[in-house]
């Protein structure tokens, strides 16, 4: 038989063509729950800042698994065995690890379920999953929870240095234009190899995870926690939180999307487990749910509602606003008071219920590297494996292991606060 | 005044920092109308074919008002006279040309509205904008329908070589990661000159303008006309088409999409005049409400609704076979009988007419070069203005004058073509 | 063994990171020979008109061996029979391929050596290669040579769809900045295939094979043929012609690198044999060698020779004019005449033959394609070979096997030709 | 006239086609002393460890020159006034900034003349060109020299973040293929600006300082003190070492380079002035000098130097190892023995002195950011500048400003150190 028919082809502007195998990988891809990605944008609300960032989770999670596809294959050119079984159920658990996503990424993560988190969601669904395919994703789930024998694979889909960051990093840099958070995805995964069961760097690839730290700190700081980014997230979720308070006031709201219509009105929790009924509805929630809810919503008859809606559709944001610790209680009277009188001259209820719809304070917070519970290991010339910020050769590193926390407030854009 | 805070700054992947000066151009993209082509894909239906072309109009309108920037200044340089106003003029048009497409782009140009394209649209919209900018678009409106005397101003945003084509074939090559579609933009943009009213290639650009014309044709050869393009436009097409039908017989359809339910129950006509009622519903449209409707149709109880509609979300597509004219009869009556048995088979409606939306008789066209109406010039050492294919050094330009035209058919993947 | 250190890999801004097995070929690579190749630019004198085309020949070798490694491994994937033996056969074949070119590339193939080409040296060399390496390069010569059974090696080789050539375009396009020239290898490297021992392109690599087409065109248009490439190899062909002259005339000349002497006083022919000692003196020669006798010319008391190797030296080029053939007699004369006043004014020698070192009449020739001796196929729907301009759906390709050839003139800047 | 014939264009796969000016800067470009900068390789011996490395300084300078046009043309639009003088004066400072620089760049820079930096002999060429340019490079060198009132241009060609640096960090990333190296230059030159005189950042580019500071750090660490690269340079000083031990002791040395032998057998010092004679021959010279030398010296007399240079040619390089301070005595009586039996086994001379050209102690020194004398300056929200390692908002930056030197020892390969 001839075994170019036995790849589907995926073309790809960062990775160039992607060859996946046809069997159970390509049957996943081609199912609904994984095509339900196509209808989620990676980046949440970073398009509203970064017009090109436009591209779903769809499309990194086939970016991903061909990184895994080189990684796997560059570890076995190395003497590490992976049986074919290994491979299989590696790169499933690469494909699915963000298949719990809701809709926009992480912005309404918290905003639909109680007591949840996606990751909770992606297994669930694995192992739906698993159920319709016979149990060919046994292994792939074993993986993914890190009950798998040989540690490293479940290393390569979720650790300080797994295929997914490599994945996204890349892309979304590549996405945005922004220089600055490319990785030098070649190199780490040449120098990646499996010692003594887990997954260490040799020492040449030393300076490309360096490279890998400060990128991904840089696309915290220039994407990730851009300003305007965390404007709109907070916006949207201003929004949900102001629907939740119309109906658990008994107002009728007109909600054209019926998955999220029963998360809005059931409110469900996940503490002890997430059902059948959640998941299903979950798996029928995209994107589109969301902004058609929003375009209905701009002519609602809460008036705070709509002029929230629309200041999202037309991107008429907020503004957000790094705060210092000293002088914080004035600033958050000040504010109040100016965001009053504000809605007041825009004929908007302006009470202080009503106010709070307007402001948000919050904090941005990330870490480049975490060197305590999951580190990233270096191969010496002895064949010893050192913690990496141990083998650099200066102290940046160690700096790097302090998280960057800076408050901020979200705030309409007509407020004077310069003598803060 | 600090001139840094006269200008936005747009990242852009293809062409990098691109500088917007605030004024008249910054606010018509800050307008909800323009703000609403953030929504629409570029590409249609490209992306289920290249998973990264998920790329919108709105970053394509922006790509294109940079490399109107970019021309405008290197015409100026080379001592063309282009005032002020001028060049406000063909930026807004530039920015403007494609406000009046519709969801997915070409897809269902003309399922919702009869007679109708969306040219017209883009018209009528800038008249309105025209009203509320008290006139400021007047000299746009001239330019874009080739009203103004300078004519070359029309000739950059509509003619065989403008600054739509140059952005759309640059940005769907870089997404789709189709390279034999990329241009070398920037040579172009150098070698544009105006001599006698009209835009003209200086002939060290010559080479420049063979590689366009070639990557033009194998941009629609590999990406607008895929076959799987191709088809998954067929198969939204004929969706509209079963829930016109299904209307017009009377049968209770749930739109969720408001605008959209205008237009599928209205049918509207564009040929005496485009109402304001229509314009308004348009300018509420986008792919959310396609998509929104499709994921609402999968419930519908017309079997074949549903059917259709769930092929196209879990991307379980028709397949494109290109035909030869003769045995064109027996094909037709071959594939009508084959589709009945297969839908028979699968417990749906097997009559000629149900089978008729498992079909779809069309042909493919493009044309890589008109020469005949609106020309592309080549200065020669002389400064004389010479018809591009008569200028060039070999004769496959002439070649590349006739059209390409390829008939083919939409069908299910169960049917066996191959004697045809 | 750690298998890691079983390869070397180098770092190409083209192909990123290239894995080359320990073994016979990184030994090939670390000869004297081949590291000869490192000290010769790709493109002769390019760089005097893209400042940054100064590979050299080495990179190139080192690139085809990775597409060559590339394609290899995609046939065996597809079913292609393809032994370790002929696998290495292969690689080193194409490292080899160019091995015997001289300084500058092509530029002084002909001046150096009579009846002379630099496959003959190249094949001479490979010999001597496999003498000293005690027969492991058998293999490799017979598929250079087209003894070898499997006729598709030396298809991979040599023909008009070769990794030679791919690995050239892409670099040469590369480092000139000339995007035109810019190939889609990896989309042919895919889609080759082995069908009744022929390398064929699979149908869906059709627009790729007529992007390479028409790239490998516009590179010989803008880059190999550029007016002041054709100005500057002339002129550098001159020296050496005066050189020549003033030898055999008996004159003096102070010729710093012995190779180069050797030739200049020998110089000997090819037609019979490539003699052991005059591959010794090849074997020596680089582009240095042509570099320090011109920096040591700029001082010969002969005022012809100075006078060219300074503008050389300082590129101060001569001017390169295409013409027609109308008129060619009184061109000819006239400049001749224009010349001799121009020398006359520099008060440098103005005889007839004197000045016949000023004056250059040539051709350029280019052909994008040819199908008639050795044709490139396309496997169609019914795995069956056909022509390439056959199975193209356009008519220009047929027009692109007709040759374009150019008569042109060299000849000094203050010259005025403009009637002509 | 014409607007497009004022200006050359350069035609750069980094900075894309750069257009030159005709006038005084044109005509430095096609000055003898700055076409020299064409023989010169940017990286030395690098392209020894990365093939494509073979770039020239020529293109460096000219890609220098273009960063210079857009930096310049960026401030102005900020309402920096600059006159045209002092864009002129500017541009021939970045230009000529390395005129300077002889064969190799640094490798030779104190083997041919002593008390000796390539910045003394830039300066020193400028005047000359003063002089030929009747006076028109005085603002030039005021600000090359830092004389000149307007401090700010003497930072753009000379400071902890210059032009030059800009250029050759991209320029050499991107030849090398060391993607960690990559800096986002259009983001610094966006964001730069002068205030109260002097260069600074704005604030919204300080992420993009952050990622050049540590582009420029890991540049060093994996291209300009590449273990390879060391041992290249450390073997070819060794040479010339060798070459002046022969010449002082009256041997007779073959140096087919008249200027290189005027340099070996003069060994003249710049310590009081740098004279027109030396200044005539440095002129003279370039990388194929010590090429042609090379290739002359493997036939010496002196077995020695016939090695050492056999070794050079054919890239049979010695071996860096990084040392710890311990046992440093015994490693060093170590290696000479280990060497003396080595060179006893090859049958060359065997003493102490002759083993010390096979032995060489040295250390790599790198400072990734300098805040002490010269700092990078960012703008605040207040428009105060703030020294940048202040500014930042982690403490990793304070860490870089720590050199790092790493002892090191180059030798035979055949040793064994693994003790150390």
């Amino acid at each position: 038989m001839d075994k170019s028919k036995q790849y589907k082809i995926f073309s790809d502007p960062i990775h160039g063509f992607i060859s996946v195998p046809k069997g159970i990988i390509l049957k996943l891809i081609d199912h609904p729950y994984v095509q339900r990605l196509r209808r989620i944008r990676q980046l949440g609300l970073g398009y509203l800042v970064f017009p090109a960032a436009e591209h779903s989770r769809f499309s990194h999670a086939i970016g991903a698994l061909e990184l895994g596809q080189r990684v796997l294959k560059n570890l076995q050119e190395k003497d590490t065995t992976i049986s074919d079984p290994e491979i299989n159920g590696t790169l499933i658990a690469i494909l699915l690890h963000d298949i719990g996503h809701g809709p926009l990424s992480h912005t309404l993560e918290h905003s639909l379920i109680k007591d949840f988190n996606h990751e909770m969601m992606s297994l669930k669904i694995m192992e739906k999953l698993n159920q319709e395919f016979d149990g060919a994703l046994t292994t792939a789930i074993e993986i993914f929870t890190d009950q798998y024998p040989k540690k490293f694979l479940h290393q390569l889909i979720s650790s300080q240095l797994d295929i997914d960051r490599l994945d996204y990093l890349k892309r979304d840099s590549f996405f945005t234009g922004v220089s600055e958070g490319s990785v030098g995805i070649n190199r780490i995964l040449k120098t990646m190899r499996v010692i003594n069961g887990n997954v260490v760097i040799e020492k040449k690839g030393i300076y490309a995870i360096e490279n890998y730290i400060l990128s991904r700190r840089l696309m915290y700081m220039q994407v990730y926690l851009h300003k305007t980014v965390l404007s709109a997230d907070s916006l949207l979720k201003k929004i949900f939180k102001r629907v939740s308070y119309l109906i658990k006031n008994g107002e009728q709201i007109n909600i054209p999307s019926e998955p999220l219509r029963y998360f809005l009105e059931k409110r469900p929790s996940a503490k002890k487990v997430i059902t059948y009924e959640m998941m299903g509805h979950y798996l029928s929630l995209d994107d589109h749910d969301v902004m058609i809810c929003l375009k209905s919503w701009i002519n609602s008859k809460d008036p705070i509602l709509a002029d929230l809606t629309l200041r999202f559709l037309n991107r008429s944001l907020f503004r957000t606003t790094f705060i210092n610790k000293k002088g914080l209680k004035n600033l958050k009277s000040d504010i109040l008071a100016q965001t009053k009188k504000q809605l007041k001259k825009a004929g908007l209820p302006d009470d202080d219920h009503s106010a709070g719809f307007y402001i948000d304070f919050d904090k941005s917070y990330s870490e480049a590297y975490k060197y305590e519970n999951e580190s990233i290991w270096i191969l010496d010339d002895d064949q010893k494996a050192i913690e990496f910020s141990k083998a650099a050769d200066t102290k940046h590193i160690i700096a790097l292991t302090q998280p960057v926390v800076k408050p901020y407030v979200v705030h309409l854009k007509e407020l004077n606060l310069d003598v803060y």
